[in-house]
């Protein structure tokens, strides 16, 4: 196995065995750009270094000396030698970018012969040994792990000695001496001479960048960015050349674009007589690189000339790292630049526009995942903020305002004109008229897809959930945090009622006090991307909304229909004394009272969303979730009959209440009495339902409308449950198209949500004209997971320990979940070809789950409003065999 | 079509076709046996009837018109002749017998002319007259609805105005008054004059047992006895004789063999001058079969002769029914005779050894679920108790007790040397040791897979669940059963702590006071049968035991294994304190203390069951409930702090405990943190158990004996959990053989009872060495049905509503939860070929289920002990074919 690659033997296809920075060198070396030459040891090594449990591969240091007489011989010059030395840099390079997370080692080949040589050849000594004295330094850290402080104590002890105050006060002699001292340091620190000569040093070096890419931070990294372990990093050895020889060199990093706004103009920042770490270190205060014209005209005018040569040769817009030397212009490295959302926009349509990229590519520049960030505001990325607690980042975007811990203050300082964040240990719908009141949301417990996150996502609020660190006591209306200080003590923060803090649903962080927001504004780039994706994807996007404001929300967002309507959000409010009354209700007559009641209002509801879907379809969920959620909070009312205990009196109504509480309390109500089990149980609410809807549905076609009706029966398990409830549902329309002397079309289908409805999918579509996959409640019960119980406390470690990569409520698991729904679509298929499918659940608006929807050929996907755009964004990519699958475990 | 078949064309195979009875009529026909002729109606005929909405298939009433002419041909008598008249009875008979659940008509023919005839034939006026009016009354009751009390109420007038005491002192004068008097009443209530003609009488007569199929008690019928309800009832039209003729005449019931003892010697009811009702009726004390060789010398004789030619050709034991009219002997009915447990297996044996059938037949006669009978205690058949209230049949058998309603009490008492019947609202892992004190369990919650339910059928205890009438007041300590009266009134009967009840778990009855019970007695032939059956079965039984003692009981029994060792129950009882312990440590030593604490115990626990099953296979799960579960109960402990507020102080120790409880408290605890997710939680915990275990196994080794031990890591859903829990199995067992110097084998493997698990269970069998399938939660998650919430409240609806046709509890549901296993079978093994495939949750003891396991060819079924015999029973008729598959919906 060959493992060390000249730089002109790569390309940019490489990345995998050369990494991203190796490759490209290599592509520019073939471009004929003016690279310092040198060479790449091969991710390979570094998984055979790996393998062996952490031992050099046999063969590799003989390449690389090899690599390096040949490098020696291009440049006439060789490490070491005490006339022209040669030096060289040692960088790692991944196949993904991994900025910051691995090591680096500049100035390699210095010892005591070299400087000699480097003062030669550059006329100034104490550039030598300040390289020099640099190197043992970055060295030492590095490779040797010594501590960064000895070093800047004795470059400290030697200034105050000098009485200087910058380290350039220094002299050749004591730059010299601190040579020694820095050895002597090492010496004691790591216990071995530091190598003099480079092969010695080069091999080190090597074997470090190895060892960094399994250091904590790289680990860390990697599992944020979803990066594989085993991939391994290669080593790019350079060619050294110095931007710091004085004001005739210099060093930048430019963007053929600019990488915020998009703008096609040449961007970024440029330092004299710097080496590169300054420019990223922001010590000294950069220049514009249009500066550069006046300074060194000639570099500029070639640095445009290569930018636009990479620009198009990439067909991207391109990052690019540079070195003036004495004159000269190096191209260090280059990189398919990374960019905010309205640049990426921005980019795709104009480099449409130019002719470099067609429709599909200017598509596929745009990540889905990125389109949050254009559609809720954000902290102003120039503020500065300490946060006290992070969260889950349960719905995207930042808000700011007074906290309030229940629904009801919420909404009173709402009406009062104060802008309100939400805080609770965790919400249920009792607290909708909180949320909608809120700005924004923050739980103490709860995942990503507890009822708070599920619910603020839909209404397009910053949500954040499980903030565990939060202590919230709702008695004294406060909330407070405990955090450990460097010295070891507890320092505790408090929040009262009517503070203000800003939250950010994007990354989970919680601060107190206000955070300057910027407003999102998608621009018209966001449209005309989004129009081509459109012509691309195959899968429609459906929303999943409530109210018909929703609605018009998710149209404007380009949604195709409404693939979930869920029937219980019309259960509360105002409504919920009625729905009471039909729980309590003790005869037939007073059920049927209450349900009447219900009627009339269901009905005005289904038609607001008939009329803003006109043409459209629309599925309507008949009533799904457990009829305590109806109910008081059994604590709370555990504490009003306490109370009227110890008053030594009896509250009629709470026990009431509490009667009722108690005889539809479960022990797992996620696998109780819900769906269309409480259809079966109270039969007169369904067909209360139908009726509501399919009047509504006359209603709209009278006056010129087109409803599309869809009627979904919820938690289908059995084929008999969806006979029976498709017979209620078809004799309760023929009842209201006689009534009305007029007929609507409609179908009726199910959610498939349980494992047994997909294993079974073939027998229910003999009744079922639709399917639609409820991929929360099919990954809890595939998974055996509750939400609410195994997302907050299991999931972390899950994780953690890689027992799995993401979580399944965030994307499809396509190995479990996944083959169900296979099976499900397949087996429906078979019994009635033109079922049509889609899935419901918060999946729809994940990227890689709308890949997988795309792949295995559902018809559509529904997302909560604001994820319409990704969703349709995801399917493009899909379509065009983008985004590819990720795997869950 | 042809609807109508003479006896001479039917044969026993026909069943379905002509009805059980049909078809025996028709076999004894063709053997040349004195039946008296007739024809049958066939069960096309009625499934014609109902399917055309009630309406009598076209040809019918022709077919029936032929094969009548051929039966008076044959008879040389004519129905409604006034000189000879032909009397047919008709009857019901479908393929399945339905005792008493549909309708019979005797003497049809009978009219104004024909009772002339029928008078002059027998020179007995009285008895055609008698004959007459009970033919009208009969007619009139079942044919045409007519209310039964009517026709008594003008019999009873009759006799008070002739004064005279019983019905025989009727002259036929008075008689034909009656009839009159009787055809009046017809005429008034059901509105139609009494047919006169035979051909109206047929036609009404076999439309009524046409109608009878669909009637209230046959349906109830068949739904408990899952017959389908689409095979219909055949009719029989035979030739009437008389056992009332006088004292040369008589009729009676015979079985071949004893038909309650299974002992070889003819049996069966006699009565002279009788008809085939009156010994049924139980009226008249009838007489010995045997004393009839006095009466009937000849009779006797020929009806011996017939009885040992059916048996012969039948090879089975036959139930006859007989009628002497006038010294001639006539067989009107056969079948394969009914019999108890203990029956069926000494007929099995004795049959067997007379070579009537072989040992895979003599399997075949003995049903599984009757095993049940002889290893319970069961009321006394012969006792007379009125219940109070029905619950489900939880655990089979009968107890009698005093009612505790805690367990501490319960077991004081028992320890008091009382018989107890521990009565709970429903039962939870504290309340073990007043379970085990207990005789029987009742509880007013819970299904068939309730935490009561499964326990007393481990522990081969009776238990009711879910008895929904009981109103339980723990804190007066009593219970009340409210029942509606005949009149109206409501009557409460309250039992008090202490009080005598009775239950019997068999049927689900509930008794105050106390019903004689007799002890079960399996006897030799019972082990002779089971051993046949090992013969021939091939899936494994193995036990489901967390006790030594259980495992001997099961050992006896004829368990191969335990299937199931659930390490819970080692945890409670004085155990829990140091439990405890561990849950509420606050620094890791506390815990560690409190981990080897039980660790010691632990090593003791498995010790004794692997010395129990020495050379058997031991599968030993590692810890499965949620944490919680070893808490105190929330609302007691809820209660606790209330009390102590009101005192106005704290209970500090309430107030930690409840900090844990609330820490551990879980929306769904079913899907929440328990099994291995536990485990990974606290990983000590689990290294715990397999240290003990380890430990065990050597110990047992080095004392010669041969554990054969397998750990099963529980609810495993994804490759990674069993791979990390593999790796500290195998880390943890090397450790131990290393400071032991000494080496046992083991296997490890997973519990199977997510859907994940089993849709996955490819890439599982990577790593584990045996699936068992945990069908109780698989049914769970499957269906996303609680069996806590779903099955008390929901199930009894979908039974009725047919929704399901079993709980999938109770029989393991193929089309669902049965796919799984399949699935899961066919990727394990195609990984792993000699993966060991098993299932341990209760269906392991439901016949039905274990042909399933049988059929997909799994190694084993594991059930708790007292099922074990059932399933080698079920085992080998699933391998000799027989026991085919239900469905559950």
């Amino acid at each position: 196995m060959k493992f060390v690659y000249a730089f002109s033997e790569g390309s940019k296809e490489q990345k995998f065995l050369l990494g991203g920075k190796g490759a490209n060198l290599g592509e520019m070396t073939k471009l004929g750009l003016p690279v310092p030459p040198g060479f790449t040891v091969s991710t390979d090594a570094c998984k055979a270094y790996m393998a062996s449990g952490d031992v050099i591969p046999e063969g590799l240091m003989d390449e690389v000396a090899q690599s390096l007489s040949a490098l020696e011989a291009a440049m006439g010059k060789r490490l070491g030698d005490a006339d022209d030395p040669l030096l060289v840099s040692v960088r790692s390079g991944a196949a993904f970018s991994m900025p910051g997370m691995m090591d680096t080692v500049l100035n390699l080949g210095m010892n005591d012969a070299s400087v000699v040589g480097l003062a030669k050849q550059t006329g100034n000594e104490r550039f030598a040994y300040d390289s020099y004295r640099r190197f043992v330094q970055m060295f030492g850290k590095i490779v040797l792990d010594v501590s960064a402080s000895s070093f800047e104590e004795a470059l400290h002890d030697l200034m105050e000695e000098r009485k200087v105050a910058v380290d350039t006060a220094l002299t050749s002699e004591d730059l010299k001496g601190l040579v020694t001292t820095f050895k002597a340091i090492v010496q004691s620190e790591a216990g071995v001479d530091f190598p003099d000569t480079p092969q010695e040093q080069l091999s080190y070096a090597i074997e470090a960048v190895f060892k960094s890419w399994n250091g904590r931070r790289a680990k860390d990294y990697r599992k944020m960015e979803g990066i594989a372990d085993d991939l391994g990093t290669a080593v790019n050895v350079q060619t050294m050349v110095f931007g710091n020889k004085g004001d005739d060199s210099g060093t930048g990093v430019a963007f053929t674009r600019n990488p915020s706004s998009g703008e096609s103009v040449p961007y970024g920042d440029f330092l004299v007589n710097a080496q590169g770490e300054d420019v990223v270190a922001g010590i000294r205060m950069t220049e514009p690189l249009s500066a550069m014209g006046n300074e060194f005209p000639e570099c500029h005018v070639e640095l445009i000339s290569v930018m636009s040569q990479l620009e198009k040769h990439y067909r991207d817009m391109c990052d690019i790292e540079f070195t003036i030397e004495q004159g000269r212009l190096f191209i260090l490295q280059t990189r398919v630049g990374k960019r905010t959302a309205a640049a990426a926009l921005r980019m795709a349509v104009e480099m449409q526009a130019e002719g470099m990229i067609d429709k599909s590519e200017a598509v596929l520049r745009v990540q889905p995942a990125q389109l949050d960030q254009l559609l809720h505001p954000q902290f102003d990325p120039t503020a500065e903020y300490d946060s006290i607690a992070k969260g889950l980042n349960a719905s995207p975007g930042a808000a700011v305002g007074k906290v309030y811990f229940t629904a009801d203050e919420a909404e009173a300082a709402f009406e009062a004109g104060e802008r309100v964040i939400l805080v609770r240990p965790e919400t249920s719908p009792d607290d909708l008229h909180g949320m909608i009141a809120a700005e924004g949301i923050l739980t103490s417990r709860g995942g990503l897809v507890s009822h708070a996150a599920v619910v603020a996502r839909g209404m397009g609020k910053p949500a954040i959930c499980g903030a565990d660190e939060l202590n919230i006591d709702l008695g004294r209306r406060c909330f407070s945090v405990d955090r450990v200080q460097a010295d070891g003590t507890t320092l505790t923060t408090t929040v009262l009622e009517g503070e203000i803090i800003s939250i950010n649903g994007s990354t989970g962080e919680v601060v107190v006090g206000e955070v300057a927001v910027v407003e999102p504004e998608p621009g018209e780039h966001f449209g005309i991307v989004l129009g081509w994706a459109d012509e691309f994807r195959t899968l429609k996007v459906r929303t999943n909304a409530d109210l018909p404001e929703d609605c018009e929300k998710a149209l404007e967002f380009g949604a195709e229909g409404v693939g979930l309507c869920r029937t219980e959000h019309m259960f509360l409010g105002d409504r919920l004394p009625i729905v009471q009354a039909m729980i309590l209700a003790d005869t037939p007559e007073a059920e049927e009272a209450a349900l009447a009641a219900l009627l009339v209002q269901q009905r005005i509801d289904f038609e607001g969303i008939l009329k803003a879907m006109d043409g459209l379809p629309v599925t309507v969920r008949l009533l799904d979730p457990p009829l305590h959620e109806f109910l008081p909070n059994h604590d709370e009312l555990q504490a009003r009959r306490t109370a009227a205990f110890i008053r030594g009196s009896v509250d009629p109504e709470a026990e009431h209440l509490w009667a009722a509480v108690k005889r539809w309390e479960e022990s797992n109500p996620m696998l109780g009495i819900r769906g269309c089990r409480l259809g079966i149980l109270k039969p007169a609410l369904y067909r209360l339902q139908v009726r509501a809807l399919i009047e509504a549905a006359v209603t709209r076609k009278r006056a010129g409308g087109d409803p599309q009706v869809e009627i979904m029966v919820p938690l289908t398990v059995i084929r008999t449950e969806m006979e029976l409830i498709d017979g209620w549902i078809c004799a309760e329309a023929e009842a209201v198209f006689a009534e009305q002397g007029e007929r609507v079309e409609y179908l009726v289908g199910t959610m498939v949500e349980t494992p047994r409805a997909a294993i079974t999918a073939g027998e229910i579509a003999e009744t079922a004209e639709f399917f639609s996959f409820g991929t929360n409640d099919l990954t809890q019960m595939t998974f055996g997971f509750s939400r609410d119980d195994v997302e907050g406390r299991m999931m972390p470690i899950y994780l953690e320990q890689k027992i799995l990569n993401v979580s399944p409520f965030e994307q499809l698991d396509r190995s479990g979940v996944g083959e169900l729904i296979r099976w499900a679509k397949e087996k429906g298929r078979a019994v009635r070809p033109d079922i049509k499918l889609g899935i419901c659940g918060e999946h729809g608006g994940d990227p890689t789950s709308v890949h997988f929807c795309h792949e295995i050929g559902l018809d559509y996907v529904s997302a909560s409003p604001y994820r319409v755009p990704l969703a349709r964004l995801a399917a493009a990519h899909a379509a065009l065999g983008a985004g590819g699958p990720g795997t869950t475990a």
